[in-house]
Order: C-alpha cells, then sequence, then structure tokens
C-alpha cells in the first residue's frame, strides 16, 4: 500500500470528491456504471485524485452502491487514483477489506444521542469499532488507510449544539484506535465559519502530523465560508460533490455537500493549488444532468464561469 | 440630519437591505409601489432598519425607479429606518437632495477603462463629481449622508484584475473629497476571500473612523465567503438583497448580491448582532416570488431553515 502521507501530503490541498457516496446516499435515480465510470474519468482528466466510490452495504437497500467493487477497480486502473470506501459495519468491513479498497471511512457519532439513534451504538462501541477495523487492516495484505468521520461534530440533528471538547475527545480517540485521518463532519450544515475555524483548529493541534479533512455540506449556503474558515485553520484536505450533489436524511429540503467546483475556485483563489482544471469539472455535470435529470444542482462557477472568461466574453 | 456615527456606529454591524435599487437593477417585471412599501415594511418589522430605496435615472429608461420619491416618503414614515438613494449623474444628484433622502449614493469606477465605457467620464472627473455632491450636500439644509461605491474594486469586466493600490487611492480621494462612507464593490463577483480580506483591510486602516462598507455579489458562489472575510478585515456595513436578487450588466447570467437572509445567519453565526429575525426576513420572500415569478431566488436559509427548527423537526 502507499503511505498515508503519499496520498495526503501535508504541504498541499487534497480535495476529495465525495458525490459517488454522499452524493448518491438519497437519490432515488443513480447512474449507471458505466456512467458512474465515465464520471470518475473525466474528473480524474480534470485532475480530481481522490474519490469516494461508494458504500459497503447491502446491495438491497441501497442498490445504488450495487457496483462498487466496480468503481473500486475503475479508480485503481487509474494511474495515481485513490479510492474510499465507507464501511459501516463489521460485513461493510469486510467487504471493504476483501474489495482492496485504497482508503476505508467509517463513522463516529458526535454525540451520544445520534449514536444511539442512528446506530444503534454508543460512542465508545464506535470507537472499539474503529479499532476492531484498524486491526483488521494491520493484518491485511494491502493494509489500506483508515479515515473516521465524526458525524454532527459542529450541530447535531438530534440535540442541537455540540460540545466541541467532545469531537477533540472523540478525534484524540480515533487517531489513538489506528486511524490514519480523522473527518470533522457538519452533517446537517448547523455551523457557520467562525465555529468551523476554531474546531478545526483545535482539531489540527491535537492531529499532530496526521491528516485532518474538513466536510461539509452547504445546507445554509454557509458551505464555502466554512471550507474557507477550515483552510485558514490548517485542514488540508475537504470533500466535496459535483454540483452540491447529495443531502442529508436529517435535514430535509437541505442542499448536500460543498459544490466542489466552486471549492476548487476558492482554494485556488485563496494562493491554494488544488492540480484540478475547474471548467474541466464543470464540463462532467453533463453526466449528472443526463442521468439525474430530477437532482437539483448548485453552484455558482457553473453559472458564471470563471472570472477571466466573462471578462473576455465582455471586453 | 443625523450624524453618520448615529447611522453606521463603529460598535456593530449594519446590514444594508439594496433589493429595491440593485435588485431591480435589470429585472423585466418589478414590484408596484405598493407591493415594493409591504417588502419594505416587513422587513422594517424584521428588523431591517437600512434600504437601498431606488435610483434617481430617468423613469423612462427605468421604470422600476420611477416611484423613488414615495419609497423614500415610505422609508422617512418608519422610525429609525434608514434610506440610501443611488445618484449617477447631476440631475440624479439634484434629484436625491430635493427628495431629502437620507443618503445619497454615488459611483467611481475602480479602473479607468470601465469608468470611460460605463460613465463616458476619467476617474478623477468622478471623484470631482463626488466632491460636487459634497458640496451641495454641505450646502442643503438636510445634509445627506455621501456614501461613494468604488465599482469593479475587487476584479473588472473590462481589463479583469485590479491593483489593490489604486482602489486605495480612490477610496482616500473619496473621503478626502467629503465622503462619509466607501463602499468597496465586488460588482462582477470575481474576488474570492483571501483578497477580499486584504483589501478590506487596507481601505479600513484608510478610512481611520471612517465607515467602510463591503458590497459582495455572490456570482461564483463566494458571497458568503467573501462577507465573512470582509468582516474578519474590520469592515462592519454589508450590503445584501433578499433572496440574493439582482444581477449585473458585465457578467450575464450571474446571480445577485449576497443573499441578505444568509447575511444575517453568517453574522450572527460569528456573534455579531443584527438586530434582525431571520425566519421573519426569509419569509418577506413570498413578495418577490409574488410580484417577480419569474426571478430566481437564491439562500440557503430560505431552504433548510434555522439549524434549532430543523433539529426540532426531527428530534
Amino acid at each position: 500500500m502507499s503511505n498515508v502521507c503519499d496520498i495526503y501530503p501535508d504541504d498541499r490541498i487534497i480535495l476529495r470528491e465525495v458525490g459517488l457516496r454522499d452524493g448518491l446516499q438519497l437519490v432515488k435515480s443513480f447512474p449507471s456504471t458505466a456512467a458512474k465510470r465515465k464520471w470518475i474519468e473525466r474528473e480524474y482528466d480534470a485532475g480530481v485524485r481522490h474519490f469516494e466510490v461508494g458504500s459497503f452495504l447491502s446491495a438491497k437497500n441501497f442498490p445504488q452502491f450495487a457496483d462498487v467493487l466496480e468503481i473500486v477497480a475503475t479508480i485503481a486502473a487509474l494511474p495515481g487514483a485513490h479510492g474510499i470506501g465507507l464501511a459501516l459495519n463489521e460485513r461493510g468491513v469486510d467487504g471493504a477489506l476483501a474489495s482492496h479498497v485504497a482508503e476505508i471511512g467509517t463513522v463516529v457519532s458526535a454525540t451520544e444521542e445520534h449514536s444511539r439513534a442512528n446506530a444503534n451504538r454508543s460512542r465508545d462501541q464506535a470507537i472499539d469499532n474503529v479499532r476492531r477495523l484498524c486491526e483488521l487492516r494491520d493484518a491485511s495484505t494491502h493494509k489500506p488507510i483508515v479515515s473516521v468521520a465524526i458525524s454532527m461534530a459542529l450541530g447535531c440533528s438530534i440535540v442541537g449544539p455540540v460540545d466541541p471538547r467532545e469531537v477533540i475527545r472523540l478525534a484524540e480517540k480515533c487517531y489513538a484506535a489506528g486511524a490514519d485521518v480523522v473527518a470533522v463532519a457538519d452533517t446537517v450544515g448547523y455551523a457557520g465559519p467562525k465555529q468551523v475555524g476554531e474546531l478545526t483548529a483545535a482539531v489540527v493541534r491535537i492531529a499532530g502530523k496526521q491528516p485532518v479533512c474538513v466536510h461539509l455540506h452547504d445546507t445554509r449556503g454557509m458551505g464555502i465560508a466554512n471550507a474557507s474558515a477550515a483552510l485558514d485553520a490548517g485542514a488540508r484536505i475537504l470533500d466535496g460533490s459535483l454540483g452540491g450533489l447529495g443531502g442529508c436524511p436529517f435535514a430535509p429540503g437541505a442542499t448536500g455537500n460543498v459544490v466542489f467546483e466552486d471549492l476548487v475556485f476558492l482554494c485556488e483563489s485563496k494562493g491554494f493549488a488544488t492540480g484540478i482544471d475547474v471548467e474541466k469539472l464543470v464540463d462532467v455535470r453533463g453526466i449528472l444532468k443526463e442521468t439525474m435529470p430530477h437532482e437539483a444542482l448548485y453552484g455558482g462557477l457553473a453559472r458564471a464561469g470563471l472570472p477571466g472568461k466573462v471578462a473576455r466574453a465582455v471586453a
């Protein structure tokens, strides 16, 4: 396997396309395997290298992820591309390990109430599962990266405000359990940039040399502002989805992840090279429009184009 | 007249509703005077106090501002409400002064090219006009506040990038000419938060005790992130429009101003009290939907509601 520092170097920004998993979590219709491949290949061509590939869940309940093994293989065939598969339970972990996906992601809820309501387990049990996942990983031949998202880290759909000290404590426990990456997730898009910046800075501090990801939703229009604050606070991995695809079962009517292409524009405007051609990226939205015509797509770049282009068009 | 410090105190944030002017600048259909009044009165009831009322332009070419005198009177009748009228030429200034609007806004282009193309005058001539406006103001009985927006301050639709030193030079000239407020305007939504923060900080520095406004458009999805950066850099006056209404003739297809209700949420989330009830504000969008059914409205708060409300709905 690759070292975590090769996949997540600490001297540059990594933007991860989570549309193929988080973006498809709740959709009614979804792209065919061939369309997903085209989506991945065209984003790869635009410079994207990190992709959430799907979730190792029952294909009966989640048919949108039934082709996860084929998507893992698609990513593995692209030089330098990195796939992340979500595994929420033991069976998922077995499937993910067997798939040889390069990174296995799992989730710990920030609040006891959400952990019990959503996953029917305590947070301690969730941390035990992370530990067990890391042991299985260590015993594997290909040793995938393990990442843990702390969901509801910036606000909980059940209890509301979340004590940041609890998130920091859980992040420490995740790293101690063997996780390579911890993601701070504003699952329901509750936070503003001040809160995101403060929590990110605190997690970056305890993470030391370990990578920290910030996973944001644009539910209340704060997504890009929150991403900017996360970057200022030292996060070097951010998640987004093409067109802001995706939603959350706990926030009905809410939009999904931060818009990937706007995230690229944000990073570049702040002087962080992403290696991604934003115009090529915007063009990939055509695949989503064709295969999921009823899904709302969001984003400023897609609407207005790059500044220079407009300037040329008008001048 | 009120002192500028009463209208724009330096110890709190002022959010200005510019939808009635900037938001209506390019629309094909527009609300009746009665509907505008309802819009103002309901926003006033939500806590909004600062309103751009319209533009003193030829009613033949801009019928949406034909009722500007009535709108000025509507605002003047509301205790503590403050109206701002735009005056772009001598005739407009005469009309604005005669209307007894509390604040007269005018514009100087950040680039020579845009100034000549858009207003058929040099920037020096535009500054001369500001000086003349301030002289007329000083000679008036009611002495309105004078504010100057430096348009294209963060990127120009004609020449592209703008030298921030030129903007700072122009801002100094505006204050020296007698302007009370200078607004840094990202007219075509070119900038990211780093650029907005740096320019805002520089203008705040030269402004001393004079108020600085930052006027942003959400063209590329950076509006709220840019507003956050402007606040961090010391701006205490921000413009927005309900639902993000408005566009720009120089950025076809682009969205308008920063979404006012999201701006309220941003400020409150950063600990800046706005005095505005965001839910009441969101409700006012109904007037826009009724009277301008073809205009796209934007905004995260309107989509998802306040975090607590969602929490209660789900829990």
